[in-house]
């Protein structure tokens, strides 16, 4: 009945390593018991919609890293030295990711930028690799991730783009809805459109909230 | 900008004290930090897809509690005096809804069940309602959720049911992989197929697991 006769293997072990390295790492910030639940609860959510699972502990553990350090940020126990933008769309496998990926190309290190999906996708569309790739911004460990409530505290600034009421909203941020097609819909010079468009306004977004002098 | 200007609630008080109500019930069993963390990230997972927001905050409760009492089943800490099954489907609004009602119905107080979805849908199927109640099996109080880590760890069974590559696996449980139409697909005819077809794998497991002497 079993399928690990399968072949298929029991995660817990390898994720309880995991909890424990994060665990060490957040000493302080944030308990053992809620770290464990934590990377536990972050291998479930993307073992829902992932489509190839052999890299998934391991991105479970990159995903548990980012959002305790985004609860950490959340309470002022892990310092927050710049602004931190939150781009939501519907899988974060196109609009999202792109704006992540051009807001750090445009702005740097002068914000932090996070993204997350309202219904995570199974992968990052090609057509938006490509169209980043040719302008030098940046996909590399990034992958659709579902919309959490520790990324969304710790975020001073919340775009949302198809999915506006996905979102919790909390007092003292700054809160958009940023109306663009979806790239899953377009051919590659479509999509290079939304990207133009998503750069000018994450240029402007930036501009505003992290002027470079 | 704020959101908040069109009228939405911030939602932090009433979590907070859902949260303080679940951290005394789960008191020596949870800490109060992790129940805070399942409460407002069950709101941000329910709110993700939810189409009708306004009992959001009384179902993240519910929602949170069954998730706090499975963890307590898994270390042991809450007794689990009959067999727990875990029926999971893609969008838990049809055929995983439908076999935890008709396991009540067929079974009692023999099992317990749980029910839950990949990627979970908006609501319950209408003709699944339908078909249910015309035999007398009850929905009330039910709702699409996410399938989480910690009613996992707590099932003795679980049943996949078009999502099997979604589940976590864990040692120790029974699963099994049961091939049925999507009701989403099917007219009331076919959704009552579905149903008795159902009814009839349900009553065998049942027998199986928990029989009536």
């Amino acid at each position: 009945m079993s399928s690990f006769e399968h072949g298929l293997a029991d995660v817990t072990p390898v994720l309880t390593r995991a909890s424990e390295r994060l665990a060490a790492r957040f000493d302080g910030v944030v308990n053992a018991e809620t770290v464990e639940r934590v990377v536990f609860e972050s291998y479930a959510t993307l073992a829902r919609t992932a489509k190839i699972t052999e890299h998934l502990p391991a991105l479970a553990e990159h995903f548990a890293g980012d959002r305790l350090t985004a609860l950490g940020q959340s309470r002022g126990m892990i310092a927050k030295p710049h602004p931190e933008i939150l781009f939501v769309c519907v899988q974060n496998s196109g609009r999202s990711q792109m704006a992540a990926a051009l807001t750090t190309l445009v702005a740097g290190e002068r914000v932090n930028v996070r993204s997350a999906g309202s219904q995570p996708g199974e992968f990052i569309l090609p057509a938006v690799r490509e169209v980043l790739t040719e302008i030098g911004a940046d996909l590399e460990h990034q992958y659709p991730k579902p919309l959490t409530d520790d990324v969304v505290r710790a975020a001073d600034v919340v775009v949302t783009m198809g999915c506006g009421d996905a979102c919790p909203l909390y007092p003292g941020k700054r809160y958009e809805d940023w109306d663009l097609d979806d790239p899953a819909d377009l051919d590659v010079d479509g999509v290079r459109r939304v990207r133009d468009e998503i750069r000018a306004r994450v240029e402007k977004l930036a501009g505003e909230i992290a002027p470079s002098d």
